[in-house]
């Protein structure tokens, strides 16, 4: 399953409790390679240490820690995320200009370097093909491990994601590692990320709250030898962009459900499928199994995008059964006991159909009490 | 307390549960009359209609119901608002044209209109000077009356208004009724309501979801005699609003306290005000007594202003204490316990200061299992 020419390893050091902290996924030789980042004006150290690493498209190794963002830091956090690399280089035998850094968890504190030191020394002790070590290090308030993979031709992609709160649109997202053995020049690695990313992280919303510490990396070793085109290697990637995004919506601080919303037809349907996904009273709705319509009308039309409402279908579908609810600017006579029991499903999905036109897809979750839990609890 | 030539009422017609429904403001002549209105696409027909009897600026009655927002109701729902004001105009003795309705509850249902006019019938009988009945009829989820009175020099302005839930920027907002007693022309309140409503009802957010009801009607019965000038009204109107706006923030559903969010400096002081009011990470924390100002610096980076990081300091400011928690980049060396302690009272203030320019106010609340509780529990 996991691509030629990489190892995972993780390892405890103590930067959190109970579980891994402390990622390292090494290639065999450097690779093409290609990120994308969050687009808050407040960014950790990390950020711009691996945004300016990955210029030449050449990685050989990624170092991630949880439990500690590194953000807000100055100087100090800057120089530890330096040292983070510099010590990374010197296990894994590379130079320090091929490694990328991500951190993850509070905001606002200084790593604890000695520790670090230990979990990298520990982390490529541990070097392997397992990636579940990897997995569990870069773990926050995540409940669920989140991995991916599909072909390309004899080649392989695979990815790991993590991902629960602060979790926004209009970014480049979350943590997201993806690897693949087919041969690609960092140009078209770079370009099938951005497509990827656009479809898939960039679609998912918990919070509407944007990370300062998103990354999303790919690496590409080439040791499969396989050639694809732009537009196999395209569908592929997306194929594990979107697999990842759905777990991470799906595993929301507090969710119970995943929440599709499309819409399709107006101006902008991008714009009212994210009012949608995040409006509290949609996703509280949605928590409490109750076929609200008159809050997704109501939130589509605070979007600030012209429709017809007296032109609009808004279904809900779920495993058990497609309801249409509101219809011709009215509701429809539907048996809301059904739709409610219906709505008890894992996954939902909102359409709001307006007529001709493109059709947008946004991912998120519903809000129920386990993100107020998790969110007000988790104590600084 | 109440302005002259007023009277209010209030009866239960069984729209809902329990409390008043059916409200009626009645004056005792014709008025000069105002209005701003919901900027949701999908409004209810009461919106519509009083936006038009509004148009020559006079109006003599206003009936509000509760328990049903007549929305998504297409021709019949019209045709309802429609007669709603004309049995509030007969039993009123004035001409439909003067009688704005306003309307608030679960959208797609179609009122009971026999409900409807014995409720209209018991209201007119109990008008007098009394607001409480009518204030009570206008509630939903709100746990507290909301009204609010300022002097134009010998004249008075008095308010009520009802907000809980659904409460949202970017609007003419909420439910709020405004009388004067002083004497102003049509065009002299409008100008007035509309620059104190965009700065009291337009700065509050609750859940970021603009209701498809909302509206601020304000009525002059010029029987005081006072002729204020058009700045010492509205001084006194905008105190009205922006006291009415504060208790429909503190009021929000399940807040435990108001958080009112000051921005100072950068190019849209607003937009970031904004977005950190409505970040749900930061409402968790403030529910939480939590100082995290890193999610408050996340949710600032993340309004899509540019500002300078080194330069930001950021302060909350309670009744026992002023703690700056973030200065030069990095977090000060306060006592998390401390600030913690603070942060249990019922009003917080996060004072975000940029540097030297424009300074803009946000009110909302915290975010708490209470939001959860009446918004996933409370079926349609």
């Amino acid at each position: 399953m996991i691509p030629l020419g990489f190892r995972f390893g993780g390892a405890r050091c103590g930067l959190k409790n109970k579980r891994n902290d402390l990622g390292l996924i090494v290639a065999d030789a450097p690779c093409a390679a290609a990120g994308v980042f969050t687009q808050n004006l407040v960014r950790a150290s990390c950020v711009d240490y691996s945004q300016s690493v990955l210029e030449p498209g050449r990685l050989q190794a990624i170092v991630a820690n949880s439990g500690n963002a590194n953000c807000c830091t100055g100087a100090q956090g800057a120089a530890n995320t330096r040292r983070m690399a510099a010590l990374a280089a010197r296990s894994v035998g590379c130079d320090p200009s091929l490694v990328a850094v991500a951190s993850t968890g509070v905001i606002g504190r200084q790593l604890d370097m000695e520790k670090v030191e230990k979990g990298i020394d520990s982390a490529v002790k541990a070097l392997g093909a397992d990636p579940h070590g990897f997995m569990d290090a870069i773990l926050t308030t995540d409940l669920v491990e989140k991995q991916a993979s599909a072909n390309v031709g004899q080649g392989r992609i695979y990815g790991v994601a993590k991902g629960s709160g602060m979790i926004a649109p209009n970014m480049a997202t979350m943590l997201a590692f993806i690897v693949t053995d087919v041969v690609l020049e960092p140009a078209e690695l770079r370009e099938a990320l951005i497509q990827a990313n656009e479809a898939s992280f960039n679609r998912t919303t918990v919070d509407a709250d944007t990370s300062t510490n998103d990354m999303v990396l790919v690496m590409g070793s080439g040791a499969s030898g396989v050639k694809p085109s732009a537009a196999q290697f395209g569908a592929a990637l997306n194929e594990v962009c979107v697999s990842l995004a759905k777990q991470i919506a799906r595993d929301g601080e507090g969710a119970t459900k995943l929440v599709e919303v499309v819409v399709r037809g107006s101006e902008d349907p991008e714009r009212i499928a994210r009012t949608i996904a995040e409006s509290p009273l949609v996703k509280t709705a949605m928590f409490g199994c109750d076929p609200n319509w008159g809050r997704i009308m109501m939130a589509a039309g605070r979007a600030g995008v012209p429709f017809d409402v007296s032109q609009a279908r808004l279904s809900l579908k779920t495993p058990s059964g497609d309801f249409t609810l509101f219809k011709g600017g009215e509701p429809t006579a539907y048996d809301p006991k059904a739709v409610s029991a219906a709505l008890k499903a894992d996954a939902v999905l909102i359409h709001l159909d307006l007529g001709p036109g493109r059709q947008s897809t946004i991912y998120t979750c519903d809000l129920g009490y386990g993100y107020v839990r998790i969110n007000a609890e988790y104590h600084t």
